[in-house]
């Protein structure tokens, strides 16, 4: 094989996670290791920096940032949520194409690397197919990432690991909370957790239950179709044994008709459009309305994707992994290929985490949802299949620099590279 | 002095914190210290169960657990809110002090050390006064708590600093996050935090802006009137210069017209109240609204005060302090005070923390507010003033043990202490 001497291009999609930079790290301090890569640089806001010439050099950051990417949440390169659509907008969908394929020609990129969940594996089998189809010389490989944890093939996405880690150990620290206080007729507490279709991010929440008692007694998943009669019946029935009733929604819980149960159709913004207060505000008004239970609401929203302070180890070691892996199969003339996480046992018995490479055509457009079996009976937790995988994704913490109190987190300057091309038009 | 001799009994109350058990492990470890103190019981449920004769037998608790509640949150002992109010209900309180001194007495209680926040003071102060009219030697002594800080002749309230650490690490995380997220038209993104009169904790999340374009851009104070006008336009200004704008409030946050922004009167529950959608939701209402601003919101109730994980050493080590210090005074002879925090400078120029006594006369009734000068001339953030105060609150990091990931607790048994009276009446 021809060694393939150019620019190595990375980019993050969606939304942030907490160890979404350390894939970015794991891109770049694998591919300072090889003279065949020249230059380094990253797109600003994903495709939609790349679209508009918007590259950030790289090579110009201290090893020292770098290295604290690996414990510094959010996108450190920004990121969007544009989608290169050729279903719906054929039209600008080509345009774009036309414009991605300039931009990489002008900048002589060969490697090209996207850190996403599912529409940016989607964006980059279409480079990729492009790329052939073109005839441009690139590798182009996909970086998983979603705290969603809803992409096939991957054993787990990385993201999914610290936000479950954060929110098991927020609903613990919450139900001990509300069960020390005494009250005459008990209580309820309900946390919104992120998750619109898939119920992976409120199932981890059960990882907090560390007796049969312990809270959360109720995890809404939407994988189980929500009927309200039988969920106050068993919240009812929790309070009278406990005093206190813990329920875990995620924010996308959809009643029998289908539709969201945090829109509210009465209350609409100026233009018209319901307002969402929300999954577990919704709740309350069923259980404070029905069974004149005292009930509080949590909306974890954005606190918990970016909760780098207590982040999982594993799932940041998992996330560099596969963007050293992705720099390695591109090396190896690889292209078109997700990396995916790889679950094995040591000799001890403790998990042993690989990587490998899943055709990217597999991946695009398929959701991964819990299996039913993986949740109990009565479908109002998961059981101990869904404890065995997500229990390990949680070891361990990531070590970050304190300053005043406070986490000391890295800023990536965006040192941009001159343009060589006319605006987008 | 002649020595007291007789047991001790101590209660939490209110709503608990990350450190209310630290200050409950500095009452026993200290009174284990002393023979004249015979045992050591715990008020189940605070004042509620020491009407109802509920005492916990803490003398049969490990060693290694008490040194445990120095990192787990929640109220060890249980807590209410449960007020002797002799202005509203002079039959009942009048009743209730009856049954408390025939519990004391039945138990032989010569200390009673009450951990918790304006309404506890206050009822220590009730005791003391009682005790003394009643000619029943016994030592009273309060124990400051709340997250609220809103206890006066302290330097600050044991639960506030790490209230605040956990509040402005998440901000700083949130903001992180959303900054990284490129829009077309900016984006806004509101948190809601507790404090319901002042404006304490919202205020404390501007430790997080470590620059001066850093979120939180604006933290809406109850100590400043809320104008929707130049708060808009504030909001939009934010967006237009930095792209998002971070917005801190506080549960409480009230109109010009005094009413809370968070009561929706449009919808009501079953039982005709109307359903507090919120703070938070209601300002991304108006954002959304008015502006067109895309608006996410956070709300972090209960999350915030039991984070523990996530606790200020500073603070876990000022409420163990405030507990020793009670049992300290009280071993001197004092009763009718509660324990303040004292702020000192060492000839280094750190900080160094000591306590004092006040009146309980002093502390009741009376809620301490966030001075004027300590706020922006605009409003919108307190200023250096504030900082200088707050900063020292949230160094150091409280140690916990971890297991699979998630923080080990400690668990206090509520072995209970065989009953001598008749059930109250």
């Amino acid at each position: 094989m021809a060694e393939l001497v150019g620019n190595l291009l990375v980019a993050q999609s969606g939304g942030p996670t907490a160890v979404i930079n350390a894939s970015l790290a794991g891109v770049v301090q694998e591919a300072g290791r090889f003279e065949c890569i020249e230059e380094i640089y990253g797109g600003s806001n994903g495709i939609l920096g790349i679209l508009n010439e918007e590259l950030i050099d790289i090579n110009d950051q201290k090893a020292k940032t770098i290295e604290g990417l690996k414990y510094t949440p959010a996108a450190a390169l920004g990121t969007c949520r544009y989608k290169i659509d050729f279903k719906k907008k054929p039209e600008q969908a080509a345009r774009d194409m036309d414009r991605l394929f300039e931009v990489f020609q002008a900048h002589n990129i060969r490697y090209f690397f996207y850190i996403g969940g599912n529409d940016s594996q989607d964006t980059s089998h279409k480079i990729h197919l492009e790329a052939l189809k073109r005839n441009w010389d690139m590798r182009v490989i996909g970086v998983p990432k979603t705290i969603d944890n809803d992409l096939p093939h991957t054993d787990s996405c990385p993201g999914y690991g610290s936000v479950i880690k954060y929110n098991a150990a927020t609903v613990m620290e919450i139900g001990l909370d509300v069960g020390s206080m005494a009250t005459d007729d008990g209580s309820c507490c309900i946390v919104e957790v992120m998750g619109r279709s898939a119920g992976w991010i409120a199932a981890g929440t059960v990882l907090a239950r560390n007796s049969e008692a312990a809270p959360p007694h109720i995890i809404l998943l939407p994988e189980v179709p929500f009927k309200q009669d039988r969920f106050l019946a068993r919240v009812k029935e929790v309070v009278e044994a406990s005093g206190c009733c813990i329920v875990v929604v995620g924010e996308g819980l959809k009643n029998e008709a289908g539709e969201e149960l945090g829109a509210d159709e009465t209350r609409v913004d100026a233009f018209g459009h319901p307002v969402l207060s929300g999954a577990a505000e919704a709740l309350a008004e069923i259980v404070e309305g029905k069974l004149g239970t005292k009930t509080r609401t949590v909306k974890l929203g954005y606190a918990q994707r970016a909760a780098a302070h207590f982040a999982s180890f594993t799932d940041a070691n998992n996330a560099h992994a596969c963007g050293v892996a992705a720099v390695k199969a591109a090396l190896e003339g690889r292209s078109g290929f997700m990396v995916k996480i790889v679950r094995g046992a040591a000799s001890n018995g403790s998990t042993q985490w690989s990587t490998g490479l899943q055709p990217l055509g597999d991946i695009a457009n398929v959701e991964h949802f819990i299996p039913r079996d993986w949740i109990t009976e009565d479908g109002f937790l998961p059981n101990e299949k869904f404890v065995e995988y997500a229990r390990p994704l949680i070891e361990g913490e990531v070590k970050f620099p304190l300053e005043g109190g406070l986490p000391k987190y890295v800023t990536l300057e965006h040192v941009m590279i001159e343009k060589k091309l006319a605006p987008r038009s």
